[in-house]
């Protein structure tokens, strides 16, 4: 165990160094790719470009192609990471898309706006996959509610296919239904719930997420298929913006200067009570060899008869208890911010893949614990008027790391002010400037940026999204 | 189970009528009360006036008489439901407790101020004995800690009686340390987690209400402690106000006229994904008669094979499945709003005792569902200068049920502004004022409050605790 945990900590936590990892951590797979290794499409980098941005020592920020537009002129950008990995993990998918029941249906598609980034780690497989892939499971999804959201002036229909207004039951053939003469049937007891199209667009966005990580989980059979990764999309769809995230991505709006946060971070600190309650639940998937307790440091064997700190997932406060022999067991949860672990080996606990990772040189899979689930946020965009400097920034977390979403706020609405508001690549300038300000500048000691703090020697990769396009397409 | 849920409908969707409810729904017992049946004992009531309190017409509001006072002036008012039980199922409690390590100890105690409020159901036994205990329980827990808080200038000490500050490890005596030459101490693995003192009083209350959940069950086998309770609880301690909040009770702070929540309500709405959860992987708790899934309404034998709307515990939205056999169970949560049931019996997913309460002519338990452990905020009172109008507002769902927050803070507000500012009884009269606006009062058509809209027929119980005693006493 001691090992493990050494070696666990010497890969994930220390970062590794340029040049350490030239091969995918899960490489010597015979199978093949389900898709070769590369840079989102909308950039249309050729081979030779795609290797020069993978210059870990010069860090070029990529940014669209003056012929490349991408919808809503969506500003991107993004930079590889400073030696961490030898690919850039991070992937992005930004497309229109038509929903039509089958391709002969007469009515006109459901046209949405998808705007996909995805963080991988330990390979690039999943990553890549999730890019190309999800969007088609919300399709899927989608699809099978087309009726629903056609008609979006109705309650969506409890049966599918029927009258969408209220269903009247005759209590008798109800299962279960007081009907007898003595007992009037209690109307209250046949209220139905009033689902909305918005809770069905969230349905369809949080199964499609379920579906594309059972897909990678099928395809890993005949594909090689590295890693897991987090995965952060948009949606703008019958005028509301969807934000879906699984991980540690990010995405705010920033509305006249203004921060609304559009999704929350998933991690072994975040997560932490549900964490502890599954294991407390299902002891038997942390193998004997972790504790779900959490402590504020790893106990010590002579400590043992000792009142140490802790918490059980029950708490959010702190109390002594006394040290026992399986305290001495690692803990479920361990290390602080941007370094706590699940199990000693992942720092983000929700996102797609990464079915094959177990503790190191043990049977314990890291799996049961994360969730492939997203949390849904919505936002009525054209509820809202929306200025030129209105916008959406997603970004993966190698922007957050550094930057607060107050620092994103004021550099952008700063930026755009010197812009012409109708200059195509004014989000495209901005997105950059972000990433600029996220990586820094190569100095003696490292990537620096203001204030000589560190830059983040993450991947980077940023979307900014000016929102009164929503405004316009209605 | 037709039967077993319509009559858990009838017994607690209903509400039961005035005379239908004269003994305990548990009565029978014949085990001795651990306390008899009595009002919150500041009132300081006779059994005769008690008695006078339970009339279900008149519905008196009872306050403090002159000759009593409670801590800070806190103000008090009270009312029994409309016919819903028997006795007024609320209790309170409130007193200044100091708490010492010994009785000899030399050194001055920690005093704190604390305010308990309970809401019962299913009998008033638990309600009783949690309104005469909790506060033990949360003294004992912090008398285990009492060192560290009378230290609030150093962090809580990781082992108990060692030093706060930094702990130095020897690598090669820590357990799983990789300590051998090749591997150089990465200093990280030894961090330590600094815990503040406010995070030992969160604690102290987390474990107090486990403890009073336990101790309810342990009793139960030599009194007679009927049903179970809710629980919110404000603790006033070295500056600072914790409010624990086990239930649907409810805590607002008013602080020149805006609101800030102090609670969240634990329903079968709010923890659905929890219990879901739960569920989930305890199937076994269902008993082979409910499914985890929800569905907008029951479902008919007749829809097997249709696809119908439902949500699983991942799912914030809502998508079509395939109806199966399986989905003819009766749903682990059923019901919108105040009329939500977990396993069609309980309506509220926190508190203490219910230990032995089923589903109705079942062996199908409940309390593996609901949770005592309380969530508890703090709020920093001495960091801000409080006026005379500024209060914590703690009142059990019979308020409301009924009231906003908004329109509670406007109530208080208002009241308060027409009374003297050393006036002792304003807060005890702004009490009774809101507590009059939830009853309402009685009409040809029942309790009426405001624009003809209908009164709680609940027990209602409500503190009004003003802040700056809190700034006067540092």
């Amino acid at each position: 165990m001691l090992t493990r945990v050494k070696s666990a900590v010497a890969n994930f936590m220390g970062g590794m160094m340029a040049g350490s990892s030239n091969s995918e951590p899960l490489g010597g797979s015979d199978l093949p790719l389900k898709y070769p290794y590369t840079r989102p499409e909308f950039l249309g980098l050729s081979p030779d470009e795609i290797e020069c941005s993978a210059d870990h020592i010069a860090r070029p920020i990529l940014i669209l192609k003056e012929t490349k537009r991408l919808p809503w002129a969506t500003g991107y950008a993004e930079v590889i990471n400073a030696g961490k990995s030898h690919l850039n993990e991070d992937q992005a998918c930004c497309e229109v898309v038509v929903v039509r029941s089958r391709p002969s249906d007469v009515e006109p598609g459901l046209t949405f706006h998808y705007w996909g980034l995805f963080d991988g780690h330990a390979g690039s497989g999943a990553a890549v996959v999730a890019s190309k892939l999800l969007q088609h499971h919300i399709i899927e999804h989608l699809q099978e509610v087309l009726d629903v959201l056609r008609n979006p002036a109705q309650l969506a229909p409890i049966i599918q296919g029927e009258e969408p207004t209220n269903y009247h039951l005759t209590p008798t053939t109800h299962r279960g239904a007081p009907g007898s003469p003595s007992h009037p049937p209690p109307t209250r007891f046949f209220t139905e719930k009033k689902i909305h199209h918005e809770s069905m667009v969230m349905g369809a966005i949080e199964n499609a997420f379920k579906e594309m990580d059972a897909q990678i989980e099928r395809d890993k059979a005949v594909f090689n298929i590295s890693g897991g990764c987090t995965a952060l999309c948009a949606l703008f769809l019958l005028g509301k913006l969807y934000v879906g995230n699984a991980g540690d991505s990010r995405a705010i709006i920033i509305q006249g200067g203004e921060v609304i946060p559009m999704s929350t971070e998933f991690t072994p600190e975040s997560e932490r009570q549900r964490l502890q309650f599954l294991a407390y639940m299902q002891p038997h998937l942390l193998g004997g060899e972790f504790t779900h307790l959490e402590f504020p440091r790893r106990v010590q064997r002579k400590e043992v008869g000792k009142r140490m700190l802790y918490r059980d997932f029950t708490m959010s406060g702190w109390a002594y208890k006394t040290i026992e022999d399986d305290d001495l067991k690692f803990p479920l949860i361990y290390g602080e911010g941007k370094k706590a672990r699940v199990l000693a080996t992942i720092g983000v606990t929700r996102g797609l893949g990464d079915h094959e990772l177990k503790v190191h040189d043990s049977n314990i899979y890291i799996k049961p614990f994360l969730s492939c689930c997203p949390e849904v946020k919505v936002y009525p965009l054209t509820q809202y008027e929306h200025g030129v400097d209105d916008v959406l920034v997603m970004g993966t977390d190698g922007l957050w790391d550094v930057l607060s979403n107050q620092d994103v706020a004021e550099a952008v609405t700063g930026f755009l002010a010197n812009c012409g508001p109708d200059d195509q690549y004014r989000y495209t300038m901005a997105a950059q400037d972000l990433v600029m300000r996220a990586r820094g500048v190569l100095k003696d000691r490292g990537w620096r940026i203001a204030n000589e703090r560190l830059g983040s020697g993450d991947d980077i990769s940023v979307y900014i999204i000016p929102l009164r396009y929503g405004n316009l397409q209605t």
